[in-house]
């Protein structure tokens, strides 16, 4: 059924550039649609409010590992990471649909202790789960989570709007998902040669929480509107902050600059970081799955929230010839560039494909 | 991480059983909800116009097999089986997301072919595919879509309200999608015995296209609109009929009688059912995949559509202590037993959780 002597390997392209070609001749019909491919949701007309919907798939062995991740946790997880691009969009996520592929041997218990995962998000958050699909699976456990937010149109930011001279801020601090994914790895494989020997995650809670439990930033969206402050644009960090701040200035068609010494990141994800011989800024920039809140402000609005400790101003939006780049604490000056998960090149990781084109 | 010592055996609770275990504690907060688990689809409030939300998971070996499936063709038909759900709720489908995962060494090519087939099915109904998800996979082809629709609050047809004396009216005819995939599945195991025996499927065109590329029936949502008939209630026949009329009489607290004579089969279907030895009618109670429209309608309505050939009045709705009765063609009486698929038994089939509680 493959044979195909022009075949391309997906590997080649990457994963935004095989979506940008599968997208690329899709036409938007429906006076319903106002924001189609191309953000982290896209929005809908429903006349008073807009509709915002966005939508996550969960592969076992691709985007987590049931050795070491509680079903519960992941449950939770599942559902945070499809609410986090809602309110990315600066808009309030109030429904979600799931769909659960299992093996057919799967006890009832642990998809019960999914779900309560998954049902504890939706309570914590306000979110009605309003229906879905359950189906056997050959292939592991898949999940599929939809999310349906809703906002005033004039609320609503996307990824294009922002300006040069605009502050870039980040919310939480970077890269601890990543250096927490990395320690269970390391313990996973310890317990694998000797099974007696104990995990030795001591200490290090903070970053396991951070893989195994993330939050979407709710409260973040909230501060914002109650500073009035709206952003001129805005992302969810899943593929890692140098990937995200690229969305943000190509749709936008600007370029940056971010320095190094000003990334938000938690002592524990240095420390740990260190441990493995990795780079805490590197972890930062490439990680992925912090889903914290990257987005831009005009910079009149800075004295509005230069006190909160939850945000951090880590650059500024320069003109698009300018480029892209990053100044390190030693002062060097380097192109900054998207290292961010590619799925398709080593098997780990996704992002929704509201992507840029 | 699976240890229990009261584990459950979800074959044998079944599907549905496992669904409504896992939903009863779902409670609805969001004013935007005004209908969650529980139907065809959810339907959430967006003021002017209500909003339809439906989704699918379509797992590789479960749902379909590349064996016999062009990829086109499942394309097409993982877009029309979500439809189906919004039309059922007598909605129109204006929007889908679609999330993919596939091994990375699927050639482009072959991803390409069947989103081509998404996006022909998307562009014959007027849908827009506004986003989605792509991922790789070690776990074979998943497919999820997720639609969504928009209705007049007073259009709207639920499962649930179909009244005693009403008419029990079916379109199109079935069966032929569980016949078509018995003659694909046979002359699959032909070929494996033997490679260089070609495939006969001649004379078999429209049941193979039943399973292979069915049409949501938009066509019947807009014809009973026409002839301003709300139906009373409505469903689409996914799991096979038998579990579909009981979907309806359950949620709507009553009973039906069902004519085994007015059951609508084509001729290719029973043709070919007798060369398996299966009981047309058998096939049409459980085969599933039909993807026509069930519903009920008022008898004032019955002369409006007595002419339509593409609708079939099979039986009516009795009160719910008369039970669900199957008259054969021999006059005998059975009693009604939805005994269609079951994603947990046997491998084979789902259907979107909302089912009854």
């Amino acid at each position: 059924m493959f044979e195909n002597t022009n075949s391309t390997e997906i590997a080649d392209l990457g994963e935004f550039g095989l979506i940008n070609h599968l997208t690329q001749h899709i036409n938007l019909n429906s006076p319903h649609t106002l924001k189609g491919v191309g953000d982290d949701a896209a929005v809908a007309d429903a006349k008073e409010k807009k509709i915002l919907i966005s939508t996550d798939l969960l592969l076992e062995g691709i985007h987590f590992d049931l050795a070491f991740t509680p079903l519960k946790h992941l449950g939770y997880k599942a559902i945070q990471v499809n609410l986090s691009d809602i309110y990315a969009m600066n808009g309030l996520a109030t429904q979600v649909t799931v769909s659960l592929g299992f093996s057919s041997k799967f006890p009832l218990e642990a998809i019960e202790e999914l779900y309560s995962g998954m049902l504890l998000a939706c309570e914590k958050y306000n979110i009605d789960l309003i229906g879905g699909d359950t189906t056997s699976s050959k292939q592991g456990l898949v999940i599929s989570v939809t999310s349906i937010g809703y906002a005033n149109e004039v609320d609503i930011t996307y990824r294009d709007g922002a300006q040069e001279g605009d502050l870039l801020c980040v919310s939480g601090d970077l890269g601890g998902a990543y250096v927490g994914l990395q320690l269970l790895e390391r313990e996973k494989q310890v317990f694998l040669t000797n099974p007696n020997i104990q995990p030795d995650l001591e200490g290090n809670d903070y970053i396991i929480e951070r893989q195994l439990k993330p939050e979407a930033r709710l409260d973040i969206v909230d501060l914002l509107k109650k500073m009035g402050i709206k952003p001129t644009s805005m992302i969810d960090v899943s593929d890692g902050l140098a990937s995200e701040i690229l969305h943000i200035t190509k749709q936008s068609k600007k370029g940056c600059k971010l320095y190094e010494e000003k990334i938000p990141i938690d002592p524990q994800t240095t420390e740990m970081a260190r441990e493995f011989g990795l780079d805490p800024t590197v972890c930062a920039l490439n990680g992925g799955e912090d889903y914290e809140l990257l987005f831009t402000i005009k910079q009149a609005d800075y004295d509005r929230l230069k006190h909160d400790v939850d945000i951090t101003v880590i650059g500024y939006i320069t003109e698009e010839s300018a480029g892209n780049y990053l100044i390190t604490k030693a002062g060097n000056v380097h192109e900054l560039k998207a290292q961010g998960w590619n799925a398709f090149k080593d098997n780990f990781g996704s992002s929704p494909y509201c992507v840029d084109k």
